[in-house]
């Protein structure tokens, strides 16, 4: 009963497909060569997977804070077509206890082991060991378990390529969690990076988009953005909000995230 | 019959709608500019949420202990009027194992999914997550919970308001949990403020303010107060009971608060 | 029947009523005016509470040991003639595993509620919370319950007293356990107030009196006493079993008390 | 059935009466001044409390290891004929988890509270907490139970004596493990109290006892010996088992003794 | 029933012999000299263990990670045709408690003890213990099983080679986990050696092998080269997947690996 | 319930008598005078118990890795002849909890109780404890029931001798586990001793001893040796694998155990 009870665990939030499309609801935006690079490499790996001549692969997408990661994990995924493609991140292990969670997780792979192609992201990976900054805490049976799982050749004819996510990498070296490739995903760091996903946005005609520029680099003192994707998009959103100077109001709240990166 | 008994955790003291207003029993007392600003930017975030333009949209009220946190944020919840308003205290949690806890939490975003508009207000949230300053220590288990599913994107067509307190921000910030906005609540802090406060008391003569701030400056030699609204009001009723000077009885015992404070 | 389980914890000691008279077995000797003040602001808290006008108030009466702490509150206490008075000590909660002990403070609380005017005792609070001074250690469940019941409002018409009382007044505020109100309790200080005492006690003639307090000084070579009125009381009990010279034996006793409490 | 179950806690070793007598079946020898004022002061206490004087006090002895505390302790109680005399050693604790401890402690204290008189003898008490010198470690959960008994007034009419021993004792200061009353017990510290000693075990005569103290000066080249009554007759029993020069080899033991105490 | 449990318990992946040929799949290069003589040695240790002249020897291969140690032990072991051969990693324990991973290795020495000749491959054996880098943490009970096995003598006529694999021989050392002997297993660290194995692959012509070698050197600024045989071969086939320049690649990829182990 | 599935616990492995045998299967070679004493002291301490001079008493035999501490103390145990004899090892407690090697351990003293004469040989008395180097860590329960059974005077008439051993000294001296004797079992130190071993072995003509013995000191530069009789002995067996020069042989793996025993 220990094992059929292990079998009844579910997570607590479904993981149907429509997760993985939740995660690029965003859109890709190309605001820079390294996003199309890391696309290509992401199709790459799926190639080396689809043809055996790999048949396990694990790939890191490593960034700041909402830089994308997922997105691009979830939008490599997706293209691929494997038919298994499973997205697992922390909160689908809310509310299980080590044993569970572990259980979790190797049914995952022992799921994906019946089909003959597999695409797996693991996202924010760290969290999944249960890591907490303070102390530092994770979970060392879940880390031991991923580690098992991720380092165990998959029977034959069931390649599978793993993606996993964190803006921890530094906390994944420290414990040991290997990955065969590394991507780093960077931030919209240019001006120029900024400008075009202005204009990609739609919101902003080519002055609005110059005079933002200008007011930002004005308020911030310095050229450099770096800020994620994902909080650049929050920003655009925010200011649409505006009945009145949109522009000014997407400079200031860039401006304020620009900052606060830099404090 | 794990689920089931997780099904049948219930808190030891009610949450009923009560809860908010008698956490605005005080009323709300407009000493500064500030608490203007605040509840306005309140309601933005009711409307950005109600517009669906944000989904989930967490946001963090942070200052002393007794400035009137938990009276704004509930202010602002019950002002929504929002078919789901949800406020959560640490004494919800007590007598709970970590487990049940977690199970107790994700009920309520479940719970708060299945309405079209929801607020929710984490009252001291380091509480929930069990923090104590010794150590220090905190639920791990708890804290990657209330993480997950505050990250976790709502279904289409829940939109989510969170609201949280807390007089301990950078505990939150060692926990990386994280807010999209964070607001800043103040002390009563001048003794302009505090005539504020005395006045809307409607238990001062306009002669007794300015005999109380003037005796308040001269027992702590400080023009400065910074002592928190909740504070300013038990000293009002302290005041209150004295049969014979009121007024000195009220300089006292603030004086004795910004002492307090100061030390 | 985790519930029905956790109403059939009991204490392993009664917690009956007779339990307040024991403490002030040795009576209240009024050797300082300090001893008049507390008493009068114990009453003060009452009429407080009683009228409703401040529906929660938590006071601590901290102190070093055996400066009769514990006495003091349940004199208050039973003075009060408040249909509910609950006296908890570290030694109803033995036995206990964390959260027996957590409930069973928690229907402490609730049985409270069901009356309409409330005090309740926490004698030796830190000890309640399982604090150890080596480590230090303690049960942060047990703290968080107790935190969170103690700053929890009761239900309207149902004000309550909480009466707590310490000798490591510090370990409380590293805990971040807070109160509205603190009161310090002395020990016996001056030669005078010894003198008092053993007056009062009416086992020794005045010259008695003070042949004992100039022996006390020559021995010990010091004017202060700072010894708690419990060892004070047992000191005269001791000297009482002296078939010879009680007052010298008097001073013995006590001279090494006042020897250790400055070692 | 929690509370039944732990009524049917049996420690694994017997505590019938005969268990006092072995802890003195080495007798008690005279050696020094010291011992005398002990048993004195042991009857001294036990009067104090068949008369009801002092309804609850508790009395450490302590000293090195051997030193003869238990013994002492088990003398004075079994003489005081009181009706309740129980002795509690740590091999009693053995194979009970922390609750079993608990409830077997209490239970003792509520046997006890049965009796008109009672003593109680808590060997090793540094022990019964199940405190080990590495980290160090001990059960904060049975040390808050022995403090919340010892602590506890005992039922009108049933005075208490508690005689605990402890070769640790600045350990129970940091424990906060505190006792009404300490008594010192010394090793057998000179020539003098050797030389009774040897003289009492009716094993030499005295030209022996005069050859064994000179030979042990040459050896060890110090005066002072410093070792416990309980190695001090080992030596003679193993001096004994020599079918040659008892005294020499009595010498080269204790000497070893004396050796390793300084070391 | 507790027995009866453990006796279920199973690992979560299958331990069949195709496990040991799976870990040899890439062959065994012969590129240094030292792989001969690890063979050689592991020859003689079967020949040592079958004539029953050692009853029970443990052997460590360490090496950095990739090196082949699995391979090279894996290839000993099978080699050996002894009845009982059998393979322990890591995943093999995932998803068990402390108690369940004791008994899972606990039955594998009983089971070897009914052939009589064996071979046990206990892969990453600092992983069996649990062990993780952070901390460190490690299970010491699983420790202490391990340690009781290795060295506890086989029944009569059961003799017993331990093959055990490890990249963090300096743990081993610190937990006190010893071996009869040690083998060290060495990186493809000069350029002969690695032209040995890119003309054992196959995959290029004499010309591409020196042009490879001196891209790499100019590259990397380096000699030496310090990669694992794991690496190299993994650095063939991503070459392979090229369709233009497969030895520019090869030179490429490679060099990052040597850059990577020297950072 | 709870006893019965206390007394269904058996330990993993047997306990037969046989063990006793295995301990000493490599004989014991009279390499150094100590030896001899060794043997000696212990046939007195069996005497000494025999006679019921000293009912109790516990002789530790400590010393290096491989020294020969558990033959010896298997040697002096079955030469006793005493009815109850047993050895308890730490495999034998592998797979068992806490509570179970508690009672396990207690089992074995209280059978023992049943026999007159009785001795137990507590092997690795260190690891018995679940001590573990790194931490360094241990089981305080455990410790703490083998203290209070090893200190715990046995009934009258049944006489025990505890022989233990240990390579930690110094860790049984920190946790306090203290015995009446001690017994330092030494290496095979000089190359006289070496010698001896070598006769004794009958492998090697006079001639060889001396050859070995030169190389040896020419390899390692230095004339101690510093090996335990068990490596020394190992390096008998293995020299004897070969087929050609078997004294240069040995000459080669001695000087590498000397080496290492240096490093
Ligand atoms: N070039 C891009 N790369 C990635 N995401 C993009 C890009 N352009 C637009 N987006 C959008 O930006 C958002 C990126 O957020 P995402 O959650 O993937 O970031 P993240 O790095 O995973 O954040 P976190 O560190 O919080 O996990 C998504 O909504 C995505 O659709
Ligand atoms: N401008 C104001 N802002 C907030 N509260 C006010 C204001 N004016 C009056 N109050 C009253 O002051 C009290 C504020 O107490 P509240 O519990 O909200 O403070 P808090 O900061 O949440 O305290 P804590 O740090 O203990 O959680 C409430 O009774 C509220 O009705
Ligand atoms: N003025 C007084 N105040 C308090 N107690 C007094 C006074 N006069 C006499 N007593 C007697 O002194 C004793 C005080 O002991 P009590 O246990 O209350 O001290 P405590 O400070 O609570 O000690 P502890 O620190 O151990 O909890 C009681 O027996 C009480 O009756
Ligand atoms: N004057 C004495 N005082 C105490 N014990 C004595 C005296 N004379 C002889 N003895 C004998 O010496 C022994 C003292 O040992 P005991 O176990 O009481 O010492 P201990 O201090 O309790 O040791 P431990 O520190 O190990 O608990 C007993 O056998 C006792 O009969
Ligand atoms: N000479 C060789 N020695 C070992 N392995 C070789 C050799 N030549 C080729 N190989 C191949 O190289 C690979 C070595 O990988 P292996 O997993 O054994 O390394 P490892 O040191 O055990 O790695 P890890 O540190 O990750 O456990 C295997 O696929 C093996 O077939
Ligand atoms: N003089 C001797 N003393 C002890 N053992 C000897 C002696 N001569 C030969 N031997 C043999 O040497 C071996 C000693 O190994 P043993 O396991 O007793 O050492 P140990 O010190 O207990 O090792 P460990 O530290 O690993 O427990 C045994 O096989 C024993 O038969
Ligand atoms: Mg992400
Ligand atoms: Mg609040
Ligand atoms: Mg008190
Ligand atoms: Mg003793
Ligand atoms: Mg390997
Ligand atoms: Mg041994």
């Amino acid at each position: 009963d220990f094992l059929r009870a292990l079998e009844e665990v579910h997570p607590l939030f479904g993981v149907s497909e429509e997760d993985l499309e939740r995660c690029v609801e965003g859109g890709i935006i190309h605001f820079s060569p390294h996003i199309d690079k890391i696309l290509q490499n992401g199709r790459d790996f799926i190639n080396q997977v689809r043809t055996n001549s790999t048949p396990l692969l694990s790939v890191l997408l490593h960034g700041p804070r909402g830089s994308g990661k997922t997105a691009l994990a979830a939008k490599i995924a997706s293209e691929s077509e494997f038919p298994f493609i499973r997205l697992v991140k922390p909160v689908d292990l809310v509310g299980m206890n080590e044993i569970q969670k572990i259980q979790h997780l190797s049914k995952i792979f022992t799921d994906a082991y019946k089909s003959p192609l597999n695409v797996l992201v693991l996202d924010n990976i760290e969290l999944l060991v249960d890591w907490v900054p303070v102390g530092p805490r994770f979970s060392s049976a879940v880390l031991a378990a991923i580690k098992g799982l991720m380092e165990n050749k998959p029977p034959k004819g069931r390649p599978l390529l793993i993606l996993a996510t964190t803006s921890e990498r530094t906390v994944l070296q420290q414990l040991q969690l290997n990955f065969n490739m590394q991507i780093a995903v960077p931030n919209v760091n240019t001006q120029h990076e900024l400008a075009h996903v202005m204009r990609e946005s739609g919101a902003f005609a080519d002055a609005d988009v110059e005079r933002a520029i200008g007011e930002i680099e004005q308020t911030t003192g310095r050229r450099e953005i770096g800020v994620g994707i994902s909080k650049v998009l929050l920003c655009v959103q925010t200011a649409m909000q505006s009945r009145e100077d949109r522009t000014g109001r997407f400079a200031e709240v860039v401006s304020e995230a620009v900052a606060e990166s830099v404090g």
